[in-house]
């Protein structure tokens, strides 16, 4: 028997993968609260026809601190004592790059604030309330219903994996760059937090079909993102700093 | 036979690692023209201090778009139609961040832009010059002597590898970041310029006794650097897109 988290926190979840993610944890009825977020909550539409008394709507740009401030001042008034259970960094962006493009510091250094740099912001803020819920649990055990941290990269974030550059089909430099960084944060979470009892794990959820993604990619959101959210459940101790796939099988850095 | 690049830049070249490389370089007779860059050639002694001929010391802030530029343009009148051979990306920093530090966006913003972004911008503003070399041969054969773009990473960088996390005895958060991206980068060059013939690989040199090693480091830069610069000569197109040792053992991403 797999426990549910009391709360999850699903950050980019007005579209895409943050979205589907979000319409299935909804199906869990152990999960009391689903803290989710969008730049603009008003626009987010999608999230909103979803209605269940447990979802809270929340503005978060994860690349300003002062909106990570206040978010986290709200997330933890909140979850209260119990502490958060699972963040789920979910948002992100993806610049098109190649090594052939015009060089752009700008733009390189925007690919990894948005999708390195302030994971690590939001991640550190949010540490208290995540090692508050891992300290009501004794034992060494980890999971998502005790404390957990679950980034979404890319299979373009594996090294080893790579054969394709970025010149051909997938002109995504800085995007690669930026995954390959959080998918190095994942591992060092996963030691320093070992000891407080948090779990932190890395997804490459598959090609899908999203804003991100485009329209020749192999997955529909309906088809990858169930499966996904299935194998967090599964997640424990022998997974700490692991990089899976979908369905948990391991990727090579 | 192993032949010589006629010409090789090596950057932040004013003391540790990158000097001692460039006193095993000046070595090789066969080298024509040895490009050094410091952030102020003015107070490099040590490199003054070689006194040889071949050797042209050129200011290089890489964080400066306006400085990489007017260094570009130097490096262009300098080798002139032979084109550049060797570029050896050695200039970096440390700055020490754990998960339980302060979050500071402008810290692991200042890491990525002094390791990544900037190598990243520099070795795209080189790539002219580095393909005029490459296309002087003929044949599918990578080495320093026809083209390459070596990368001093370091083994803090492999994901694989990392058992010691931040928080113990290494508060290298963000410098393991910045290095995990740049052996991603390596990787996409490697690849996106092998029909170019250029040669990409990327290096853990060792600890060293250096600034930024520290005291404790395991080795002097005498005991490591000259074993590096052996291995540069010995790279083809085997090693394109690897990730080694200074003995050339490979390390795991």
């Amino acid at each position: 028997m797999v426990s549910s988290p009391k709360s999850v926190i699903v950050t980019g979840a007005n579209r895409g993968i943050g979205l589907t993610i979000v319409k299935e944890l909804v199906k869990d009825s152990g999960i009391k609260t689903l803290i989710v977020t969008a730049r603009d909550p008003k626009t987010a539409t999608d999230l909103h026809s979803i209605k269940d008394p447990r979802i809270h709507i929340l503005p978060l740009e994860v690349t300003s601190d002062e909106s990570i401030d206040r978010f986290v001042d709200q997330v933890k008034k909140i979850v209260g004592d119990d502490g958060l259970n699972c963040l789920i960094n979910n948002a992100g962006a993806a610049f098109h790059y190649t090594t052939n493009s015009t060089p752009s510091r700008s733009l390189l250094t925007e690919q990894f604030d948005v999708n390195t740099v302030s994971v690590v912001i939001l991640t550190q803020k949010l540490l208290p309330l995540l090692r508050k819920s891992a300290s009501r649990s004794t034992g060494d055990h980890l999971s998502i219903s005790r404390s957990a941290i679950l980034n979404i990269s890319s299979g373009l974030a594996s090294i080893a994996d790579n054969t394709f550059g970025s010149t051909t089909a997938v002109p995504m430099l800085a995007y690669a760059m930026s995954k390959t960084a959080i998918n190095q944060f994942t591992k060092m979470l996963s030691i320093d937090l070992k000891k407080d009892h948090i779990l932190a794990v890395c997804f490459e959820p598959g090609w899908i079909k999203t804003n991100l993604g485009g329209p020749m990619a192999q997955f529909t959101l309906e088809e990858a993102i169930p499966t996904l959210v299935e194998t967090f459940y599964k997640l424990n101790e022998s997974h700490n700093g692991g990089y899976f796939y979908r369905d948990l099988k391991p990727l090579p850095y």
